[in-house]
């Protein structure tokens, strides 16, 4: 086998006679000791690095500056059953068909190791050579539809993804995975819920909070847990999958229109807002946790909606919030606008006037917690009872974000203010509930453990 | 004793010889039966229902329409030690003074059973009476400084109640409550926390999710841990103290710059985001949690800042956000600008350029992640390089309200741009920190229990 290593790295593995995929051991100065599987790294220019895929299936980038010692430990290596699949290039009859649609992000990645940061993979099938395991239950097909951190998406961008699975689905695929920067993972899976209307099939956001080679990534099982949803799981909308725990143990798939990425760098980073999660993931095992759900079924049609509107806002109130912020409406042209209020839903009532002037001329305005747990109450308080006096459309334990998503794709389909607001107030998409279990919130106290 | 119900209620009681404080026994048309001290209610118009105090110490309303019967058990109750304690005016000696500083909120409000809504008690004694013993730690004296609800307060507000606190704790208090709504009550403790410079005694928010009249109400456990605390705790801080758990059992002191409100509706609704609590609170006992903390002391001279800019601004960052939208800050002459990016810190580039105006014009512009959990880091990607290099200012692990708040504080302090990033890169009351412990988020398993 050749070395596909350069420079530094390259003299060092030479040294030792070690070639890509070999077997060998690594002393690292921190005492620790590594053996695996030597992974070709061509596209890497940066020399100073060798990476390692460990017998637990990560893979582990090493500054050679860091190596103690090196060792060879096996040239003949047994080529496992998996690799075989990798190099066969056809479709292996029988296995469904699964496109990965590639869009950015994280999980198609790589760490330049020359200044830490995270550049995306000018090649994406390296990601998927990195696991293996998925050749044996789908046949995966690369569809490289953008390259674009997902701080950039926008709703043009979200129906260029929904008419690509469109196409998919209604052409036989048994479910559609879409590889997603996370920075606004929940905000497109909300708008794939709504846009993909009659979906049958499950359609699947997936990331990674760290990238595919770094021994900490989450890229590897929640790729795999996405494949297994997509073609085992029974339930037929769009989900988010990513890690459940701290832990490389399971992932959870979380309904779009409830999922919120909470935390900046964990792997669990999503959580499922005012309700369970869909499903709990194990290499082994899909455990259906979701009460309701839109099923799986052998066929049908899927249709793309092709209009959002994208100028809508989103605000969240704070004290102090001056009337004539709420200007920029009018101002700029916006045609809608979500406010995340404090706790049932509320705003300074010295706002009221202004937003009763907006719904007045025909702006929806929409009324959401930034609590983001719980549900809207605007017959409690004297303040609820105004705003909805003045107009606001309250809806009920929708999230903030969701509901900005929702305005843009209801004001793609109407612009009548009583059609509005009944889209706005129906459950479309599992995104309002009318029961609300109070043990789904995070718990104070089991958070400090 | 007098009957003091009217209308129908009246009628009820007076069928059956009953008077205010008589000890009955009622059977609700659920099947539960309940027996406790008939509260007298003059300030109630409502005759529809009457209140029970529970020998749990929960005041109960019930709607006389659900009664099925009703008795009378005792006329001779035996009259409690802590009942006589309220009916003395004058200060134990002995006891800390403890004011109690009212700006209203569901803590000091009733539900008017006609409505179903709430509105502020006329008489915030009633409060107290319902607490009795309070009188046994702490000679409590009432400052009824405003009765607003929290989605009401300003930046001026919050430095009444400031002035407020500092007149009392320079005057001897052992330390201050607020009462408060909680809609708002984490930007106030935050605006506390920066507002009270050289505090040496504790400073207490403190509310309620349900009014003290309903059988549900937390009212009762927080207002008598927020004394405890004030009078036996050793930390001198602005801190939230509110039900840790749904059951009633005890509190959490949250760090002001800590709290967040995240759910609607529960009682544990303020979670300590990014570190754990500073304490829990027991009817008995005071568990310190909080690893570095102020400490009160007997001697010191607290100072109350008497300026905040409130011309600042709050944007949680969404997909599709145009440039023209921050136009806002220019137009409406906003002096400070704090973001609420995705993941790591990050808006979408487009939006770069204007950012890179605003910075130039002197206009802070502060980064902080609409995650909420977690910490900052803009030198992972590239979209948080170029964000750097435009000029924002990263502000670690801080929460975008507490970095407004802070925001609003600084700039009422200078306006050198300089001296603005430093003490908003400067952990100047717990804000800020640089250990994070990945085990302080909501667990993504446990809490779907």
């Amino acid at each position: 086998m050749p070395l596909s290593y350069r420079g530094r790295a390259r003299e060092l593995l030479l040294a030792k006679g070690i070639e890509d995929y070999n077997f060998i051991r690594i002393i690292h100065k921190d005492g620790v000791e590594l053996s695996g599987i030597l992974i070709p790294r061509a596209e890497l220019e940066d020399d100073k690095h060798i990476v390692l895929k460990l017998e637990n299936g990560y893979n582990v980038g090493i500054a050679i500056d860091s190596i103690l010692e090196i060792e060879l430990l096996s040239k003949q290596r047994e080529i496992r059953k998996e690799e075989k699949l990798i190099a066969r290039k056809a479709p292996i009859k029988g296995l469904p068909r699964v496109p990965l649609i590639v869009t950015g992000g994280t999980i198609t990645s790589k760490v330049d190791y020359a200044t830490g940061a995270v550049k995306p993979y000018e090649k994406p099938e390296e990601l998927l050579d990195l696991i293996p395991e998925i050749s044996e239950i789908a046949n995966l097909s690369y569809i490289p539809l953008m390259s674009i951190f997902s701080e950039n998406m926008t709703p043009q961008h979200w129906i260029k993804i929904a008419k690509e699975v469109e196409k998919e689905i209604n052409s036989g695929s048994e479910g559609v995975i879409i590889a997603h920067g996370t920075d606004t993972m929940h905000f497109t899976a909300a708008a794939l819920s709504f846009l993909l209307e009659g979906l049958f099939k499950p359609v699947i956001l997936v990331g990674a909070q760290r990238s595919i080679d770094r021994p900490s990534t989450d890229a590897v099982l929640n790729l795999f847990s996405a494949v297994k949803m997509a073609v085992e799981g029974p339930i037929a909308e769009s989900m988010i999958v990513m890690h459940g725990s701290p832990s490389d143990e399971y992932t959870y798939a979380i309904r779009g229109v409830r999922a919120r990425k909470m935390h900046t760098s964990r792997r669990d980073a999503f959580l499922s807002v005012n309700e369970p999660p869909l499903a709990k993931i194990t290499r082994k095992s899909i455990e259906i946790l979701g009460r309701n759900y839109n099923k799986r079924q052998k066929e049908g049609e899927v249709r793309a909606a092709d209009k959002m509107q994208d100028r809508v806002a989103l605000i969240y109130s704070w004290p102090g919030i001056a009337p004539d912020f709420l200007d920029f409406v009018v101002d700029k042209g916006y045609l809608g606008l979500v406010l995340a209020g404090t706790g049932l839903g509320h705003v300074p009532t010295r706002l009221i006037p202004k937003i009763r002037e907006l719904t007045k001329d025909g702006i929806p305005v929409v009324m959401t917690s930034q609590c983001l747990f719980g549900r809207m109450n605007l017959n409690v308080y004297e303040t609820g009872r105004l705003l909805l006096d003045a107009g606001v459309i309250s809806v009920g334990d929708m999230l903030p974000e969701v509901a900005l998503v929702k305005l843009m794709y209801v004001l793609g389909k109407t612009t009548d203010m009583n059609e509005i607001r009944r889209m706005m107030k129906e459950n479309l998409r599992g995104e309002i509930s009318n029961f609300l279990s109070i043990t789904v919130f995070p718990p104070g106290d089991v958070s400090y453990v």
